[in-house]
Protein backbone atom coordinates (compact mmCIF):
# COMPACT_ATOMS: atom_id res chain seq x y z
CA UNK A 1 0.00 0.00 0.00
CA UNK A 2 0.95 3.76 -0.71
CA UNK A 3 0.13 6.25 1.40
CA UNK A 4 0.41 10.14 0.57
CA UNK A 5 0.53 13.19 3.10
CA UNK A 6 0.35 16.52 0.91
CA UNK A 7 1.25 19.26 2.72
CA UNK A 8 1.51 22.42 2.20
CA UNK A 9 5.30 22.41 0.98
CA UNK A 10 5.42 19.18 -0.20
CA UNK A 11 4.50 15.20 -0.44
CA UNK A 12 5.56 12.91 2.46
CA UNK A 13 4.85 9.06 1.25
CA UNK A 14 4.97 5.45 2.83
CA UNK A 15 5.40 3.35 -0.30
CA UNK A 16 5.23 -0.20 2.23
CA UNK A 17 7.36 0.97 4.65
CA UNK A 18 9.79 3.38 3.51
CA UNK A 19 9.16 6.96 4.10
CA UNK A 20 9.96 9.74 1.88
CA UNK A 21 9.89 13.11 1.33
CA UNK A 22 9.06 14.72 -2.03
CA UNK A 23 8.89 17.92 -3.97
CA UNK A 24 5.43 18.30 -5.23
CA UNK A 25 6.31 17.72 -9.17
CA UNK A 26 9.36 15.08 -8.14
CA UNK A 27 5.97 13.19 -6.17
CA UNK A 28 3.74 13.51 -9.01
CA UNK A 29 6.16 12.18 -11.47
CA UNK A 30 6.80 9.37 -9.40
CA UNK A 31 3.79 8.31 -8.23
CA UNK A 32 1.18 9.28 -10.57
CA UNK A 33 0.31 6.23 -11.81
CA UNK A 34 0.45 3.98 -8.79
CA UNK A 35 -2.39 3.26 -6.46
CA UNK A 36 -2.26 5.94 -3.56
CA UNK A 37 -4.32 6.78 -1.08
CA UNK A 38 -3.72 10.63 -0.14
CA UNK A 39 -5.12 13.77 2.35
CA UNK A 40 -4.67 16.91 1.38
CA UNK A 41 -4.38 20.37 2.74
CA UNK A 42 -3.16 22.01 -0.11
CA UNK A 43 -6.05 23.28 -2.74
CA UNK A 44 -3.96 23.64 -5.40
CA UNK A 45 -2.38 20.31 -5.29
CA UNK A 46 -5.85 18.44 -4.78
CA UNK A 47 -6.31 20.49 -8.47
CA UNK A 48 -3.67 19.06 -9.83
CA UNK A 49 -4.02 15.57 -8.67
CA UNK A 50 -7.24 15.16 -9.82
CA UNK A 51 -5.52 16.39 -13.26
CA UNK A 52 -2.32 14.25 -13.08
CA UNK A 53 -3.13 11.42 -10.82
CA UNK A 54 -6.90 10.57 -11.36
CA UNK A 55 -6.45 7.18 -9.80
CA UNK A 56 -5.08 8.21 -6.33
CA UNK A 57 -8.08 7.77 -3.80
CA UNK A 58 -8.74 11.39 -1.58
CA UNK A 59 -9.62 10.02 2.14
CA UNK A 60 -11.28 13.17 4.15
CA UNK A 61 -11.36 11.57 7.45
CA UNK A 62 -15.21 12.72 7.39
CA UNK A 63 -17.26 11.16 10.40
CA UNK A 64 -13.92 9.20 11.54
CA UNK A 65 -12.09 11.39 14.25
CA UNK A 66 -14.83 11.98 17.45
CA UNK A 67 -13.86 16.01 17.77
CA UNK A 68 -16.18 19.22 17.97
CA UNK A 69 -13.34 21.25 16.40
CA UNK A 70 -14.98 22.87 13.29
CA UNK A 71 -12.27 23.16 10.10
CA UNK A 72 -10.11 20.68 11.19
CA UNK A 73 -7.21 19.90 9.04
CA UNK A 74 -7.29 16.70 7.39
CA UNK A 75 -3.75 16.07 8.77
CA UNK A 76 -4.56 17.01 12.24
CA UNK A 77 -7.52 14.62 12.51
CA UNK A 78 -5.27 11.92 11.29
CA UNK A 79 -2.42 12.27 14.00
CA UNK A 80 -5.15 12.53 16.52
CA UNK A 81 -6.59 9.35 14.84
CA UNK A 82 -3.46 7.22 15.98
CA UNK A 83 -3.32 8.23 19.05
CA UNK A 84 -6.64 6.90 21.90
CA UNK A 85 -5.21 9.29 24.68
CA UNK A 86 -2.22 11.99 24.56
CA UNK A 87 -0.79 15.23 22.96
CA UNK A 88 0.72 15.67 19.39
CA UNK A 89 2.97 18.25 18.48
CA UNK A 90 3.36 18.21 14.26
CA UNK A 91 5.92 20.10 13.56
CA UNK A 92 5.60 21.13 9.83
CA UNK A 93 4.79 24.01 7.86
CA UNK A 94 2.43 24.89 10.66
CA UNK A 95 3.46 23.63 14.30
CA UNK A 96 0.03 22.11 15.27
CA UNK A 97 -1.09 20.81 18.75
CA UNK A 98 -3.88 18.31 19.46
CA UNK A 99 -5.35 17.13 22.32
CA UNK A 100 -6.90 13.42 22.63
CA UNK A 101 -8.64 11.84 26.03
CA UNK A 102 -10.47 8.72 25.33
CA UNK A 103 -10.23 8.65 21.71
CA UNK A 104 -11.93 12.10 21.38
CA UNK A 105 -10.04 14.90 19.65
CA UNK A 106 -10.57 17.81 22.50
CA UNK A 107 -9.05 20.77 20.71
CA UNK A 108 -6.00 22.13 19.78
CA UNK A 109 -3.82 25.15 18.03
CA UNK A 110 -1.56 26.18 15.61
CA UNK A 111 1.36 28.20 15.33
CA UNK A 112 3.78 29.15 12.30
CA UNK A 113 6.11 26.19 12.01
CA UNK A 114 10.17 26.92 12.62
CA UNK A 115 10.91 28.31 8.79
CA UNK A 116 8.02 30.45 9.18
CA UNK A 117 8.89 31.71 12.54
CA UNK A 118 12.04 32.31 11.00
CA UNK A 119 11.05 34.02 7.88
CA UNK A 120 8.68 36.05 10.31
CA UNK A 121 12.16 37.61 12.23
CA UNK A 122 13.89 38.37 9.69
CA UNK A 123 11.25 40.37 8.11
CA UNK A 124 11.24 42.52 11.03
CA UNK A 125 14.71 43.33 11.43
CA UNK A 126 17.85 41.27 9.92
CA UNK A 127 19.01 41.67 13.49
CA UNK A 128 16.61 38.98 14.30
CA UNK A 129 17.66 36.70 11.31
CA UNK A 130 18.66 34.17 13.67
CA UNK A 131 18.67 30.28 13.36
CA UNK A 132 16.35 29.25 16.85
CA UNK A 133 18.46 27.20 19.31
CA UNK A 134 17.13 23.81 20.41
CA UNK A 135 19.21 23.89 23.38
CA UNK A 136 18.29 27.23 24.45
CA UNK A 137 17.94 27.55 28.15
CA UNK A 138 14.06 27.59 29.42
CA UNK A 139 14.81 27.93 33.16
CA UNK A 140 16.01 31.53 32.89
CA UNK A 141 15.70 34.96 31.42
CA UNK A 142 17.51 35.42 27.54
CA UNK A 143 20.09 37.94 27.75
CA UNK A 144 20.41 37.84 24.07
CA UNK A 145 19.09 37.93 20.96
CA UNK A 146 19.38 34.08 19.86
CA UNK A 147 18.33 32.90 22.95
CA UNK A 148 15.55 35.69 22.93
CA UNK A 149 13.81 34.55 19.80
CA UNK A 150 14.94 30.79 20.64
CA UNK A 151 13.03 31.29 23.87
CA UNK A 152 9.71 32.95 22.47
CA UNK A 153 9.82 30.03 19.98
CA UNK A 154 10.18 26.87 22.31
CA UNK A 155 9.01 28.26 25.85
CA UNK A 156 5.29 28.80 25.04
CA UNK A 157 5.40 24.74 23.10
CA UNK A 158 6.78 23.56 26.49
CA UNK A 159 4.52 25.65 29.21
CA UNK A 160 1.45 25.23 27.17
CA UNK A 161 1.60 22.10 26.11
CA UNK A 162 2.38 20.97 29.90
CA UNK A 163 -0.43 23.08 31.03
CA UNK A 164 -3.39 22.02 28.81
CA UNK A 165 -2.41 18.44 28.79
CA UNK A 166 -1.34 17.84 32.10
CA UNK A 167 -0.06 14.60 32.55
CA UNK A 168 -0.70 12.86 29.19
CA UNK A 169 1.20 11.69 27.05
CA UNK A 170 3.31 13.40 24.12
CA UNK A 171 4.05 12.51 20.75
CA UNK A 172 6.17 14.52 18.36
CA UNK A 173 5.88 14.16 15.00
CA UNK A 174 7.01 16.25 11.75
CA UNK A 175 9.94 17.16 9.96
CA UNK A 176 11.32 20.02 12.59
CA UNK A 177 10.54 17.19 15.71
CA UNK A 178 14.07 17.52 16.62
CA UNK A 179 13.33 21.42 18.06
CA UNK A 180 10.73 20.24 19.92
CA UNK A 181 11.99 16.82 21.21
CA UNK A 182 14.65 18.06 24.18
CA UNK A 183 11.36 20.13 25.51
CA UNK A 184 9.75 16.70 26.13
CA UNK A 185 12.04 14.09 27.53
CA UNK A 186 9.53 11.38 28.07
CA UNK A 187 8.13 12.04 24.95
CA UNK A 188 7.87 9.53 22.05
CA UNK A 189 9.30 10.65 18.23
CA UNK A 190 6.79 9.20 15.91
CA UNK A 191 7.18 10.06 11.94
CA UNK A 192 5.20 7.67 11.01
CA UNK A 193 2.42 8.84 12.90
CA UNK A 194 -0.03 10.50 10.11
CA UNK A 195 0.18 7.63 8.02
CA UNK A 196 -0.77 5.47 11.21
CA UNK A 197 -4.47 7.68 11.05
CA UNK A 198 -4.45 7.33 7.87
CA UNK A 199 -4.69 3.36 8.24
CA UNK A 200 -7.19 3.54 10.42
CA UNK A 201 -9.28 6.06 7.88
CA UNK A 202 -9.07 3.70 5.00
CA UNK A 203 -10.25 0.60 7.92
CA UNK A 204 -13.03 2.64 9.09
CA UNK A 205 -14.03 3.78 5.71
CA UNK A 206 -13.89 0.18 4.56
CA UNK A 207 -11.58 1.65 1.10
CA UNK B 1 11.12 68.90 23.26
CA UNK B 2 10.73 66.70 20.35
CA UNK B 3 11.65 63.19 20.69
CA UNK B 4 11.48 60.75 18.06
CA UNK B 5 11.55 56.68 18.48
CA UNK B 6 12.77 55.31 14.70
CA UNK B 7 11.25 51.91 14.29
CA UNK B 8 11.12 49.48 12.16
CA UNK B 9 7.84 50.63 10.07
CA UNK B 10 7.18 53.79 11.37
CA UNK B 11 8.87 56.74 13.23
CA UNK B 12 6.63 57.63 16.46
CA UNK B 13 7.26 61.33 17.70
CA UNK B 14 6.43 63.26 20.63
CA UNK B 15 6.34 66.99 19.85
CA UNK B 16 6.01 68.80 22.91
CA UNK B 17 3.48 66.71 24.56
CA UNK B 18 1.26 65.86 21.38
CA UNK B 19 1.93 61.88 19.94
CA UNK B 20 2.22 61.32 16.38
CA UNK B 21 3.33 58.37 14.18
CA UNK B 22 4.29 59.35 10.66
CA UNK B 23 6.00 57.23 7.73
CA UNK B 24 9.43 57.79 7.32
CA UNK B 25 9.69 60.14 4.67
CA UNK B 26 6.11 62.03 6.61
CA UNK B 27 8.15 62.68 9.61
CA UNK B 28 11.54 63.47 8.02
CA UNK B 29 10.00 65.98 5.89
CA UNK B 30 7.78 67.16 8.86
CA UNK B 31 10.53 67.67 11.67
CA UNK B 32 13.96 67.63 9.48
CA UNK B 33 14.85 71.28 10.50
CA UNK B 34 13.94 71.05 13.91
CA UNK B 35 16.13 70.24 17.10
CA UNK B 36 15.36 66.14 17.68
CA UNK B 37 16.41 63.73 19.75
CA UNK B 38 15.82 60.04 18.68
CA UNK B 39 16.71 56.55 19.20
CA UNK B 40 16.58 54.26 16.09
CA UNK B 41 16.54 50.31 15.56
CA UNK B 42 16.57 51.06 11.89
CA UNK B 43 20.35 50.95 10.12
CA UNK B 44 18.39 52.16 7.26
CA UNK B 45 16.93 55.35 8.34
CA UNK B 46 20.15 56.19 10.43
CA UNK B 47 22.04 56.76 7.26
CA UNK B 48 19.04 58.52 5.87
CA UNK B 49 18.40 60.64 9.02
CA UNK B 50 22.23 61.32 8.92
CA UNK B 51 21.81 62.68 5.59
CA UNK B 52 18.56 64.48 5.75
CA UNK B 53 17.88 66.08 9.27
CA UNK B 54 22.10 66.23 10.36
CA UNK B 55 21.12 67.84 13.25
CA UNK B 56 19.16 65.09 14.78
CA UNK B 57 20.72 64.09 17.79
CA UNK B 58 20.94 60.31 18.37
CA UNK B 59 20.30 58.66 22.06
CA UNK B 60 22.45 55.09 22.23
CA UNK B 61 22.00 54.89 26.00
CA UNK B 62 25.38 53.26 26.58
CA UNK B 63 25.82 52.66 29.83
CA UNK B 64 22.17 53.79 31.04
CA UNK B 65 20.52 50.96 32.00
CA UNK B 66 21.91 48.55 33.94
CA UNK B 67 21.87 44.95 32.13
CA UNK B 68 23.64 42.48 31.26
CA UNK B 69 21.86 41.57 28.15
CA UNK B 70 23.94 41.65 24.99
CA UNK B 71 22.67 43.86 22.32
CA UNK B 72 19.36 45.17 23.95
CA UNK B 73 17.59 47.16 21.14
CA UNK B 74 17.89 50.75 22.48
CA UNK B 75 14.00 50.59 22.13
CA UNK B 76 13.80 48.06 24.91
CA UNK B 77 16.34 50.02 26.86
CA UNK B 78 14.22 53.04 26.99
CA UNK B 79 11.00 51.16 27.87
CA UNK B 80 13.13 49.53 30.56
CA UNK B 81 14.44 52.84 31.95
CA UNK B 82 10.80 54.04 32.33
CA UNK B 83 10.39 51.48 34.78
CA UNK B 84 11.86 50.60 37.99
CA UNK B 85 10.16 47.38 38.78
CA UNK B 86 8.13 45.73 36.39
CA UNK B 87 7.10 44.01 32.83
CA UNK B 88 7.36 45.69 29.90
CA UNK B 89 5.05 44.50 27.00
CA UNK B 90 5.86 46.32 23.79
CA UNK B 91 3.54 45.29 20.96
CA UNK B 92 5.18 47.16 17.87
CA UNK B 93 6.84 45.01 14.77
CA UNK B 94 8.13 43.24 17.51
CA UNK B 95 6.55 42.10 20.01
CA UNK B 96 9.28 42.19 22.94
CA UNK B 97 8.73 41.80 26.93
CA UNK B 98 11.26 42.67 28.94
CA UNK B 99 11.48 42.12 33.12
CA UNK B 100 12.97 44.94 35.15
CA UNK B 101 13.71 44.49 38.73
CA UNK B 102 14.74 47.15 41.38
CA UNK B 103 15.65 49.12 38.47
CA UNK B 104 18.04 46.54 36.92
CA UNK B 105 16.81 45.06 33.50
CA UNK B 106 16.91 41.04 34.29
CA UNK B 107 16.34 39.93 30.54
CA UNK B 108 13.65 39.52 27.79
CA UNK B 109 12.48 38.30 25.19
CA UNK B 110 11.03 38.73 21.39
CA UNK B 111 8.25 37.53 19.15
CA UNK B 112 6.74 38.76 15.71
CA UNK B 113 4.29 41.30 16.13
CA UNK B 114 0.80 40.51 15.34
CA UNK B 115 1.12 41.87 11.56
CA UNK B 116 3.86 40.00 11.25
CA UNK B 117 2.19 36.93 12.90
CA UNK B 118 -0.75 37.42 10.56
CA UNK B 119 1.57 37.32 7.48
CA UNK B 120 3.58 34.04 8.60
CA UNK B 121 0.11 32.39 9.07
CA UNK B 122 -1.20 33.77 5.94
CA UNK B 123 1.80 32.48 4.15
CA UNK B 124 1.48 29.00 5.12
CA UNK B 125 -1.80 28.61 3.94
CA UNK B 126 -4.97 30.79 2.54
CA UNK B 127 -7.28 28.78 5.20
CA UNK B 128 -4.68 30.20 8.26
CA UNK B 129 -5.34 33.56 6.70
CA UNK B 130 -7.87 35.43 9.55
CA UNK B 131 -7.64 37.93 12.02
CA UNK B 132 -6.44 37.32 15.85
CA UNK B 133 -9.62 37.88 17.70
CA UNK B 134 -8.31 39.78 21.02
CA UNK B 135 -11.13 38.33 22.97
CA UNK B 136 -10.08 34.39 22.59
CA UNK B 137 -11.31 32.23 25.37
CA UNK B 138 -7.54 31.39 26.85
CA UNK B 139 -9.33 29.10 29.73
CA UNK B 140 -10.39 26.08 27.25
CA UNK B 141 -9.20 24.25 24.29
CA UNK B 142 -9.63 26.10 20.81
CA UNK B 143 -12.18 24.54 19.01
CA UNK B 144 -12.20 26.53 15.18
CA UNK B 145 -9.52 27.80 12.95
CA UNK B 146 -9.64 32.01 14.49
CA UNK B 147 -9.52 30.30 18.01
CA UNK B 148 -6.69 28.21 17.31
CA UNK B 149 -4.59 30.87 15.38
CA UNK B 150 -5.59 33.87 18.26
CA UNK B 151 -5.21 31.53 21.11
CA UNK B 152 -1.78 30.12 19.69
CA UNK B 153 -0.69 34.07 19.09
CA UNK B 154 -2.01 35.24 23.00
CA UNK B 155 -2.12 32.40 25.55
CA UNK B 156 2.15 32.41 25.14
CA UNK B 157 2.39 35.77 26.21
CA UNK B 158 -0.10 35.67 29.08
CA UNK B 159 1.53 32.60 30.75
CA UNK B 160 4.55 33.45 30.00
CA UNK B 161 4.32 36.98 30.85
CA UNK B 162 2.74 35.88 34.22
CA UNK B 163 5.38 33.06 35.18
CA UNK B 164 8.31 34.42 34.49
CA UNK B 165 7.53 37.89 35.73
CA UNK B 166 5.51 36.34 38.92
CA UNK B 167 3.46 39.16 40.87
CA UNK B 168 5.44 41.93 39.10
CA UNK B 169 3.36 45.29 37.82
CA UNK B 170 2.60 45.30 33.99
CA UNK B 171 2.68 48.04 31.26
CA UNK B 172 1.76 47.70 28.13
CA UNK B 173 2.73 49.84 24.99
CA UNK B 174 3.28 50.03 21.40
CA UNK B 175 0.71 50.38 18.57
CA UNK B 176 -0.86 46.88 19.05
CA UNK B 177 -1.33 47.20 22.97
CA UNK B 178 -5.18 46.54 22.59
CA UNK B 179 -4.71 43.09 21.70
CA UNK B 180 -2.69 42.59 24.68
CA UNK B 181 -4.70 44.77 26.90
CA UNK B 182 -7.52 42.33 28.12
CA UNK B 183 -5.16 39.11 29.12
CA UNK B 184 -4.06 41.38 32.26
CA UNK B 185 -6.90 43.16 33.68
CA UNK B 186 -4.47 44.76 36.38
CA UNK B 187 -1.84 46.51 33.51
CA UNK B 188 -1.15 50.08 32.67
CA UNK B 189 -1.00 50.61 29.02
CA UNK B 190 1.10 53.59 28.87
CA UNK B 191 1.60 54.78 25.03
CA UNK B 192 4.29 57.37 25.95
CA UNK B 193 6.51 54.91 27.55
CA UNK B 194 9.37 54.70 25.13
CA UNK B 195 9.72 58.60 25.75
CA UNK B 196 9.64 58.69 29.45
CA UNK B 197 13.13 55.90 29.14
CA UNK B 198 14.53 58.96 26.18
CA UNK B 199 13.77 61.84 28.87
CA UNK B 200 15.96 59.57 31.29
CA UNK B 201 18.57 58.94 28.76
CA UNK B 202 18.94 63.49 28.36
CA UNK B 203 18.87 63.55 31.79
CA UNK B 204 21.82 60.71 32.38
CA UNK B 205 23.62 61.52 29.53
CA UNK B 206 23.90 65.06 30.81
CA UNK B 207 22.59 66.21 26.84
Amino acid sequence: MILCDVGNSRMHFLDNGTLLHLGFAEGLKRYRDRSVYFICVNGNMRAKIAEEAPGWVELDGTGVLKSDYRGLGVDRQAVSLAIEEGVVIDAGSALTVDVVRKGVHRGGWIWPGIASFMKAYAGISPKLAVEIDPDVDLSRLPQDTVSAVSFAVLAPVKRLVESCADQLPVTITGGDARFFAPLFPEAVVDELLVFRGMEKMIKEDGC
